[in-house]
């Protein structure tokens, strides 16, 4: 396939680096690729960025066959423009992709396009301390049908937004709410796959965690209401009696490429990591004991996101005081310091664009 | 709210009426009503239906916050239009909105612009045999944010097909397969939501059940995998030993109202009703003591669709030879009477259109 590209003749004027906030702003272009049933995928493009234009009785709308993946470019102090680990991110989207019954793709020729995009649009990529370029990948399905099936047309497209630093001021522990009431992901559901219908289920619960004056929700298992699953939408790590401990992907978690780095640079240094099933009430006696260290979640924007308040029933838990613990903001600069180019990058992480 | 009108002066060529199939032929007109936090659903329109332009950013592409609903209008010997139950269908919608955190309603005002969207359009209602209208309607989240939260806008819109008759050719009754791998909902999940994500999660077992030469998946309970909660997407009945059984709504099911119109049929024709958990080891027992009379499922599509064959691991039972039995065409014939305005309408289920 070649990728065409088509050059916007109306540039945007960038916003100002200390300003960039989160998601609402896109640059210049966009990458889209078409799929059709007996052709596959095909017409791979880069385009002005712009609106859709779709039918009311495109699947996507009404049954959410859908899939998305979430990473980031960064500017590193070479000037050199790099990414972090998106071969990882389009082999995902393609484990989604088959989970909810969408065609697969190239990854390979999907990164390379990504590449391009990324070199038409690198005057968006920001260089401010903490600041990087969000990329977000989907696939939607077309088919202008309102009968339940897998779709015969899709497309895949990616946009792009310069974020703002996630932690502009300082580390902000989050405080977290355990859902007795309500359950993410189920064995046998679509839990481990980053699919649409996932996030939208999750609102309630995380509304309910907000009025409690609560950040994130903390998921348990949807059988038994008793291991600990993931948090928001973030994966989950204790540090008890210096051991660093994590819920194991059981099929209902998603496989976070943050987690899995996480995990590898904890190995690294020496930790003991241990990816096991977490009962809830085995933190709570963690912390009773003195033993609970630290908590901390893991995730693309936040990179670490530090945990100071666990509440479970009328248990309330404060964790190290309710500041950031030593690992986590330990953690948070050895991966960033990779990811920004700072450090050496001793797994062959990153990915130079240009 | 005044509902705006703006006739299309394009009108398309109607198919002809035995050829109607289901869901991709739709009428001349649509109606939209936006939403904003802070001002509320506003400018109700009725329109030419058309595309919509939207951001590639929408929210509903990326977290799925979307629900629907599926009705049909029908006209009667008269030559009057008629809907069936279409009050229920917006209770409903609210509940589901209510769920997944979209904002509520005024469910006899879109009624009303239902009507007036039907008469405008009323010269697609099919007039054939068992033909109608199929209504779509649906609200979906239309920020222009990849942030995960609930949208600050959402798009409520209504559009319509005419349908051809399910049974053109005679009762065809459905080969079922349970399946033992995949689940669809679970208490404290979204099973009870007519929301978009349950049907993107029911693709691949849908598939697995189709590569095994079944018609349909019979989803039984996330928890323990062993009551049976619904098929496909209808609700399910056994006849068993002259008594009709049907699993009670435990929060994960579809609150059909297909499902509550033939319980409520059923009762004022004298059967014994019950709604309870039914494990499906009883129904396979049932079956192999010879009290297993008959077996369907009902939703708005099909009204009932017999079912003739279930799959359960190594076990393979035949109902009724697999054919159609006498309780389930009774209840086709009851409730199709009605919805025709063959038959007087105990109930007030009619509402009339013009």
């Amino acid at each position: 396939m070649d990728l065409k590209i088509t050059k916007s003749n109306q540039l945007k004027e960038k916003p100002a680096q200390d300003k960039l906030g989160f998601g609402k702003i896109f640059t210049d272009h966009m990458f889209i690729m078409d799929y059709e049933t007996g052709i596959g995928w095909h017409d791979p493009r880069i385009v002005p960025f712009g609106p859709f234009t779709v039918s009311p009785a495109t699947s996507v709308f009404h049954y959410a066959q859908a899939i998305f993946e979430g990473l980031k470019a960064y500017k590193n102090p070479e000037g050199e423009i790099v990414l972090f680990r998106a071969d990882e991110n389009f082999k995902r989207m393609n484990r989604s992709a088959k989970r909810m019954c969408i065609p697969e793709f190239d990854g390979e020729f999907v990164l390379n396009s990504l590449k391009e995009l990324i070199k038409i649009d690198k005057d968006w990529v920001p260089s401010k301390e903490g600041t990087s370029l969000y990329i977000r990948p989907a696939i939607i399905a077309t088919d202008e049908y309102v009968g339940i099936k897998a779709s015969d047309h899709y497309r895949f497209f990616i946009i792009m937004c310069p974020v703002g630093a996630y932690y502009s001021a300082g580390f902000d522990p989050v405080k977290i709410w355990v859902t007795k009431d309500y359950v993410r992901a189920v064995p046998g559901g679509v839990g481990e796959a980053k699919t649409a219908g996932n996030y939208a289920a999750s609102l309630y619960a995380s509304e309910e965690a907000s009025k409690k004056g609560y950040n994130q929700v903390l998921w348990l298992d949807g059988i038994e209401k008793k291991y600990i699953e993931e948090v928001g939408s973030m994966n989950i790590f204790f540090v008890i009696d210096g051991e660093i401990v994590t819920p194991k992907l059981t099929g209902s978690i998603l496989p976070g490429i943050t987690r899995n780095s996480v995990i590898a640079m904890a190995k690294k240094e020496g930790y003991k990591v241990r990816e096991e099933r977490i009962a809830i009430d085995d933190i709570i006696n963690a912390h009773k004991n003195g033993k609970l260290d630290e908590v901390f979640g893991s995730g693309t924007a936040a990179v670490i996101s530090p945990v100071g308040e666990i509440a479970y029933g009328d248990e309330k838990i404060v964790v190290g005081e309710g500041k950031t613990g030593k690992i986590s903001a330990k953690f948070f600069d050895l991966l960033t310091d990779v990811q920004y180019g700072k450090k050496p990058d001793p797994f062959n992480w990153m990915i130079k664009v240009c």
